[in-house]
């Protein structure tokens, strides 16, 4: 077990620097006896970017990629910004993480967690994980334009899928529901996207003959919607590719209450890059340094960390100490940091 | 207005046959007098295909482009038949009448009908329609794949968007609103794919000048699918690439209700070549013979087919008698028939 986990914390912009400010009080509580902590932190963002110019330029990527892993906030500004247009620090930043780093698993567990309220009539119990590929498909920005700007504007984009890409997310996967329940459902199109679908499904089929204890479905992209809607519980593990992945982990959050619950890591498993952990939601501007902002996806984010470095006892003792603060909640407004606090003291 | 029109129906597999069946009684019922209806059978389908070899050849093709208009079931076989795998069908019968005859608007209404039961907790008022493009986009089928079946195999996805083709469906995406409450949202991922956003986002930003009273404004295609979640009446008209509208029509179908009662035009607005109406459910094999299909959906379809026709009357009529007819509905369980009897008898 390793003794010492050093941290690059991006807080980001909005609400970034309150729930990351949080994640760290709870991460220190957690961490095992004996593990030394070092946090560095970086000021890369919206703000960043508008003050200095800089996204995130290679000197920097040079410096990050030194640490263990990274918790990073929130990032983007006012979306009417036009400085801001074009998803320029999407890009530049998050994304160019995500491919500097290697991250090609995007790991969004999705639950129904106590005291959330989901807006389907009949939830049920939901708890699945999706296995988001993280550095293929039509992310891999191999676009390009004919005629830019023009009547005879031709715009492409490139969806790029390999076996080495797919086969290790999938493995993963496969990995993840032998922990959990053993079913994994693959979701794709391959009915229309018969090359990369053809790739997806075969890899599956000839992973799943090493898991013979594991269930494998398939659905369709727009089919699977209508389960997450329908009858979410039926999901344990889903692997899909970039862009489904994108689309069905916020509906995923949509259903279990709102996206402020959900966590995620973008891992390199085997370590070679630094991972980044980080809450789904955005850095909601509008309720910035009004101390509204719930910090439990942040937190739950560290628990995807210490999980990743194989710190499981404390990644479950976060978790639940999550779930009883939740289940705690009375409706009671409290603040982003006296739920830190309790979810800190909750640790002691 | 037109004195005639020349349908070729396609009823497909499953319960095709008998919703097609339940359609044609209401079309002959709604259609304006003097009007004459000439219907034309064709048996494509996973049925014919696997008993003659044939999905839909050059000579067919050809036949059916002298029609009007095309009415078709539903067509698809048993999933786990080997013969039907690949999306063969799909591609060789569906989306090649789509791609054939030039079908760019794929239009989907969406709405909370009477007696509908959706599963969301608090749906609110749901009228919406999606304007999904239907000949580009990652639907083109000009991706590929190198050293297919082996550990190096890439896999290919190419998206094709035109200023012509995104420009042709914008156009009749504000048409469309100026007809119903002017509110027009873009939906697709600009942030990250962005040559197809820039210029979906550009064609919607230069075509709403000249529609002033169109309140227009753009989601991600994964923020989108919280809203269908959490607010779906702050949609209107919906414009939206392929396969984005693909996902999201059927989530669309599942919040209000099921996809049973979903109805869809695939358009050539201009007449050039027949455009096609079909239910946007499936063949469904498990219920097929038993009476048991709701053909609302078909008939619903056909509703579309007479407002493409200029006949807005016979259509809103058709619209208002299955409308009546879900109101009427006291639980009891109907057959397919009896349901295609009593919305006709309302229109007499
Ligand atoms: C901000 C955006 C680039 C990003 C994505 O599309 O991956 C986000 O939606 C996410 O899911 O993390
Ligand atoms: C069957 C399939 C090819 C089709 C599509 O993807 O367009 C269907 O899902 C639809 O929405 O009509």
């Amino acid at each position: 077990m390793r003794e010492q986990i050093d941290l690059a914390v991006i807080e980001g912009d909005g609400i970034g620097p309150e729930v990351i400010a949080e994640a760290r009080k709870v991460l220190r509580a957690a961490l095992p006896e004996g593990v030394t902590l070092n946090e560095t932190e970086y000021p890369f963002g919206a703000n960043h970017y508008l003050a200095t110019g800089e996204i995130l330029d290679d000197a920097s990527l040079d410096q990050l990629a030194k640490h263990d892993a990274i918790l990073l906030g929130a990032v983007g500004g006012d979306p009417a910004d036009p400085k801001l247009a074009g998803g320029i620090l999407e890009r530049g930043l998050l994304l160019k993480l995500r491919f500097a780093f290697d991250h090609y698993i995007n790991l969004r567990p999705s639950k129904l967690w106590p005291s959330a309220i989901s807006p389907l009539a009949n939830p049920g119990e939901i708890d699945f994980v999706v296995v988001r590929e993280g550095t293929e498909g039509l992310y891999v920005g191999n676009g390009g334009v004919v005629r830019a700007g023009t009547e005879h504007e031709v715009a492409n984009e490139l969806s790029v899928n390999t076996a080495r890409g797919v086969e290790r997310t999938v493995r993963y996967a496969f990995e993840l529901a032998m922990t959990r329940d053993r079913r994994l459902t693959l979701v794709h199109k391959k009915n229309v996207l018969v090359n990369a679908g053809v790739l997806w499904n075969r890899i599956v089929n000839e992973v799943a003959e090493e898991y013979p204890e594991v269930a494998v479905d398939y659905l369709h992209i727009d089919a699977a919607t209508i389960f997450f809607v329908t009858n979410p519980s039926r999901f344990d593990v889903i692997v899909t590719d970039n862009i489904f992945g994108d689309i069905i982990t916020d509906l995923a959050g949509a259903v279990t209450g709102g996206i402020g619950l959900a966590a995620s890591g973008n891992l390199n498993p085997e370590g070679a890059f630094p991972s980044m952990f980080e809450p789904v939601h955005g850095s909601a501007p509008d309720i910035a340094g009004t101390g509204k902002a719930d910090p439990t996806a942040a937190i739950l984010s560290v628990a995807l960390l210490l999980q990743h470095f194989g710190f499981d006892d404390a990644a479950k003792r976060v978790e639940a100490a999550c779930e009883q603060d939740l289940r705690n909640r009375s409706g009671e407004a409290r603040s982003t940091s006296e739920i830190g606090d309790a979810i800190a003291a909750l640790l002691a």
